[in-house]
């Protein structure tokens, strides 16, 4: 329980802007006014109904669905949720990039599997070796250097790489009505973390820019780390192994060790977020769940039980009795992607 | 790097004031007033002004040394530099008790080491049995229940359990210089976090009561955790199997874990704090690094290179030459405990 000041912060806060790729801080103080829309690119409906219909009860002092700030925690799945996954998770775009790039300093891999599919352009088969093969690429891509040299790695990729299909930048393939949200929540005193079956410090280095989540607030899959002391300056070194895989039932454990604390709201979008969207709405007092689900196959994709990514079958079948809002992308949101300033 | 706006923004925060166990929330925009001495409790000399002179220079938009908010992170070790550590480490205290408390569901302590010393009120026989010893009082008192309960239990014996020395509760053992020092960091946009190799959920259910620290900035050594449902509802429960060691080299690893940044300042008293302090002030632009030197043997204890509580001796050794602040507990500090209201 928190001492600190019940009252709701929003109205000492600076507020800012999401366009984009960039958070764009605006005036001090400067709030969404009393009776705009905070959800443009939202059409009206049950689901957006649902989502200010609790924020507004939580933030309501004195009423009993009343929370304090300090525990107006909300997490947010990444892949599929707050950006696209389509045809594949982005990260393994990064990854087949980063292959071609090394593959200078690795003439082994023109004859050895999966990287000599991967060098040939032919993903499928880079991929038919299953978890083993994924994971060497994962290790020969994201380990063995500092995790400052890993941060700039990354940084320069997602400045330029772009999607196959779209064409667009990967951060311009982020949800316009979930940045409305984002900005929604936090407007309202929500701290907000990502808690993603993705790359811990594969996403620290562009949240904060492109979702104006700083690096602290990053939940992700993660690979070991060691001290050490180069040319006496300490780093830290990215180790070829396995520290913690953030998705399914390791998503509360992973919410557990770096928030210490049950979240009163969840976003997901496929059965890897089905435990924490159980562990959120199942804690004592108002809780909020929703499920992003893929419907729109013309401005986007549409997919769920069987899909190879993001499959969403268990959560479509519990969604009702546990009270969680399913959103339909071809429904319930005006835009689709975010709009390049 | 951090597109938030650059403009301090304690100008807009509530304050707070930390008195002895108690977080109380002053009213909003109260700001130390300008002139005010903002570390009352230490006397005025090198170490004092080592810390006013390194917080002006990164809260000086314009200035060189000019750090953003979102940057200003600082870490602060827990046992012996928060709050005391003689004649052993506080959560040791927890542990026995604990073991007393259990001992009628354990018939067969009574005769098993290191259990039976415990019961026998010998903890010098209990602790000869070294690392593994301790070990077995962890498991056997830490793991088995959910997260939950352990947080329900850490509260009701930190709110009732009193130092055998000074016959305090050990919440009126944190340092009052230090809670003025929090205080300072915080109204200048400094976030903070404990960077502790004690439990991680040892420290969460009262950090943020005792010194402003919330559970999600509160970085320490834990077990593992397994999500499971009981009853159809979502638990987890606590392993009695080690899942991280959050001291020495570890510590800057726990950082990177957590914050995903380097911090801007470090505070230590022991060898356990080296590499942190390292990690810290090894990192571009302004940085800052302290250690606390328990030097007062009247009003607290007088140890360093060879105790077997908070060793400090490579830390004494390379303070000079790293440009860290020593600070003598019995010249710096006016008061040591502090001020129950």
């Amino acid at each position: 329980m928190s001492r600190i000041s019940k009252k709701p912060l929003f109205v000492h806060r600076s507020s800012s802007l999401l366009v984009c790729g960039f958070l764009l801080a605006v005036s001090c103080c400067a709030n969404p006014v009393r009776g705009e829309d905070p959800l443009p690119s939202w059409n009206d409906g049950a689901a957006k109904q649902s989502i200010i219909s609790f924020v507004a009860r939580v933030t309501a002092e004195g009423a009993p669905g009343f929370v304090p700030v300090a525990e107006r925690i909300a997490t947010f799945d990444n892949d599929g949720t707050l950006w696209g996954e389509q045809p594949m998770y982005f990260q393994a775009f990064f990854i087949f990039d980063r292959i071609k790039t090394l593959a200078p300093q690795h003439p082994e891999w023109k004859d050895k599997e999966p990287f000599a599919s991967v060098l040939r352009g032919d993903v499928k088969s880079a991929l038919a070796g299953g978890e083993h093969a994924l994971l060497e690429m994962v290790m020969a891509t994201h380990a063995g250097m500092t995790t400052e040299e890993f941060d700039q790695i990354v940084k320069d990729w997602i400045t330029t790489a772009k999607h196959p299909v779209s064409g667009r930048l990967f951060t311009q393939m982020v949800y316009q009505p979930m940045l409305e949200l984002l900005t929604y929540l936090r407007a309202n005193g929500f701290k907000i973390y990502i808690v993603s079956g993705g790359g811990i410090e594969f996403m620290r280095p562009w949240t904060e820019r492109v979702y104006g989540i700083p690096p602290e607030q990053v939940i992700g899959s993660s690979i070991r780390t060691k001290f050490e002391l180069r040319d006496g300056r300490p780093v830290l070194v990215r180790l070829p192994e396995i520290n913690f895989i953030d998705d399914k039932a390791g998503k509360p454990v992973g919410i557990q060790q770096h928030i210490g604390r049950r979240p009163i709201a969840a976003f997901g979008n496929s059965d890897g977020d089905f435990e924490m969207l159980d562990w959120t709405t199942s804690g004592s007092g108002l809780r909020f769940g929703l499920i992003v689900h893929h419907t729109d196959a013309d401005r986007e994709w549409a997919y769920d039980r069987s899909s190879h990514v993001g499959k969403l079958d268990k959560g479509l079948n519990a969604a009702a009795a546990k009270g969680w809002t399913v959103v339909s992308m071809q429904d319930d949101w005006k835009t689709i992607y975010c709009v390049a300033p």
